[in-house]
């Protein structure tokens, strides 16, 4: 036989096992956010390069799949385009559209396109793939999918509970226990101001962030290496040392960031929040986080980040506001918030807690066993009755030997097998075998159905 | 403000209303799908052009949409790749991979590459988008969803019965009426080798396929164009002619495929599938169709198409069977069998004739009316528990004037509004306004649930 065919590194093949566990995520996190208003929409894969290119910095424009133009794509194509060295260029003229990056252009694009047709605020989720030029290692593929909810037109903090209360509702669904950490732009942006270093804020919030991994000594050799002086170090420690519970954070926070207007609000921001998320009773619990730094060149009031408890794996959903998305598409002035489950880690952790449920991996519920045309021929209408109370079942097709259709439905991990002979057509009623238990019985077609629904 | 920014011709936003309405039609095609045992799979929307080309024919190449290479994609660019005209070879330097045109050549691929994985008879499904360079027209895009479902490795007829009943049992769940037409491509072979044209099978399915068109005259002389003999086209007249019933038509063609061990073969195989789906009792007519004739490029035993009953529109769902479908990747001798419903056009229908129930198209069930924070922190726990209990609400985010916020009710057409003033803060209540029939009841937490749960 010929060489096996392949696919393209970094893209995957869902098998049915997988396909079951995905929708299973997929179809939780589509009713959560069904349940809080939200609406589903989708774009097309290809969008134009135009509306792509730019929008996620020099390395993201060079990981976008750009798609060859049809038809004579040399046409438009000059000596001065197959220069050396001028591959940008070149690609500009052979490709007018790409694949989706993200699912955030192609949103704000949305938004602006039809901002005729929308009644602001929009609640609207996506769930679609994304592709990535990037090179493929474990865990990070070249087409995977998002899981986004956003709201645009509304800069109330309601949203960011609502956005919290759905995350703890999702991964409660899941039982995955996780913690949800909470921050604010304008809070780093308070300390960088307070410190003296408000062009630092990067630098700083990298140095802070990794204060799990490296500890307190080593975040101060990094802030003291990246030019911070002696003295704004020492500001910084109560941020850097700080414990305690969310109102001992705030009350810490409120007096460092006491000259910084900015500093404040981000402070009035997270304590709305977490006054409001402290009242629902949520089953996760909230941390307001002051070394939590993610998306510093978008996110611009709140920003919050999901790590999981019982896993080593990195952060599983994220999000923040951002108080200009569709600017860049020339409608200015439209603040949003929005988050992202990370489906592919959440089926990682899914998988290695062991916590899908048995039901969702179980496709057939019934295999008929074929003996040859006359069986098949009683068995059909009594498949089509069951199959009109629910029941998930089929007939082997062929009269093929009994131990190759056993081994079927075992490699199938179906639960139940229906067997008719000579004495069940006689009878009316089939036997009906429990794959697990090996347990035997006759039954009816009502029987079956009765048993079947457990 | 900027010009609109826009997405490639032929390609579609869907909107929240769209996508309510085209979850519908694909969760009931899943859910059929899997009562009849099929599983689904997902492959990588770019495939590997080694994969894709040539297996559409030359037309079907030019179609392909393309992928640049990443990184440096001229590398291995020489000037003989450059010269005027050579832009198939230029592209294939270039490209390496390509968007799927369908999903059967990656349904084949993946049966090849997973084989020793895969439990024979497999029954798989697949619900994905395709894409096209096809010229965009009036219901032509060149991304468009497929539903497919194909069992491979069993010749066994009660697949295509099988195949017949989901047909059935999808329409009828849709409340379209639909005729589901029969024929095998073995009937047609053996007609046109009992008239000695054998080698003519294309020109006179394609003749005959326009009967209902251009009536029996003008096929006899299309007939007589594409080079029949006078005698040839006397022999067809009773196919031509045909009428009655499936049984009468059965009767009819066994006399005339007298001669042709295929031709009989072919009839025996739809007397086979038309009795057993006899004894079924469809909610459709089934009928043995001796004009159908479609995909003879690849289908070689029964093929099967649907017409819609109440609406003027092409065939919307078809498929057949295929004897060698993985042989092009090295995997000879797997019989394969499937349908593909086409989404679009199904679309279209459930649109004209109105058929879409009422509910999947309300999203939010119930709005909050916001009239400030105090107001706003005693409903978000009702909120809670209220989604708790499986209804869509949501809390309008922002203490807007009342008319904005009943106008946002009206745009959404959510059916309730809960209203929270003093009052009912007081009362530890909420009045609960009906938006349909304009009714206001004052009621509790456990008497909204009972109220929206209807």
């Amino acid at each position: 036989m010929a060489t096996k065919p392949g696919i393209p590194k970094g893209t995957r093949d869902f098998s049915p096992m997988e396909m079951a566990k995905r929708n299973y995520i997929f179809d939780t996190i589509r009713s959560v956010y069904a349940l809080y208003g939200f609406q589903q929409i989708e774009t097309p894969a290809m969008e134009n390069l135009s509306t792509l290119m730019g929008k996620y910095g020099e390395e993201g424009d060079k990981l976008l799949f750009k798609v060859l133009n049809s038809g004579n794509f040399m046409a438009g194509v000059g000596a001065e385009d197959l220069a050396e060295g001028q591959t940008n260029r070149l690609a500009a003229r052979l490709c007018e559209k790409g694949l989706r990056y993200d699912l955030t252009v192609p949103f704000a694009r949305y938004v602006v396109q039809h901002r005729d047709e929308l009644t602001l605020p929009f609640r609207r989720y996506q769930i679609q793939p994304v592709w990535r030029a990037d090179r493929p290692q474990k865990g990070r593929y070249r087409e995977f999918y998002q899981c986004d909810a956003d709201v645009v037109g509304s800069t109330s903090l309601l949203n960011e509970v609502e956005l919290m209360q759905i995350v703890d509702t999702v991964f409660s669904k899941f039982g995955i226990r996780v913690c949800i950490k909470l921050n604010n732009r304008k809070v780093l942006s308070g300390m960088a101001e307070m410190i003296g270093a408000a062009d630092k804020i990067v630098d700083i919030t990298v140095a802070i962030d990794k204060l799990d991994k490296i500890g307190p000594d080593k975040v101060n050799d990094e802030l003291a290496a990246c030019g911070l002086s002696a003295e704004a170090i020492e500001k910084l420690q109560p941020v850097i040392g700080m414990t305690g519970t969310n109102a001992d954070k705030l009350v810490t926070m409120k007096q460092m960031l006491a000259g910084s207007e900015t500093g404040l609000k981000g402070i009035e921001e997270c304590e709305f929040v977490l006054t409001a998320l402290g009242s629902l009773g949520l089953k996760n619990e909230v941390e307001f986080d002051l070394t939590l730094a993610r998306g510093l060149n978008y996110y611009t009031g709140c920003i919050f980040e999901v790590k999981a408890l019982d896993v080593a794996i990195g952060s599983i959903t994220g999000g923040g506001r951002y108080d200009n998305l569709t600017g860049i598409f020339g409608m200015p002035g439209l603040s949003g918030v929005g988050i992202s489950f990370g489906a592919d880690r959440i089926f990682d952790v899914l998988n290695q807690l062991e916590l899908y449920p048995q039901e969702i991996t179980t496709g057939t519920q019934l295999l008929f066993v074929n003996f040859g045309d006359r069986e098949a021929a009683f068995c059909l209408p009594v498949l089509a009755q069951v199959r009109a109370a629910g029941i998930r079942c089929e007939l082997f097709p062929d009269a093929a030997k009994m131990k190759k259709q056993m081994a079927y439905a075992n490699a199938k991990q179906i639960p139940f097998v229906a067997i008719v002979g000579e004495n069940e057509m006689n009878e009316g009623k089939v036997t009906l075998k429990n794959m697990t238990t090996g347990e035997q019985m006759l039954v009816d077609t009502a029987g079956l159905v009765a048993v079947l629904r457990g």
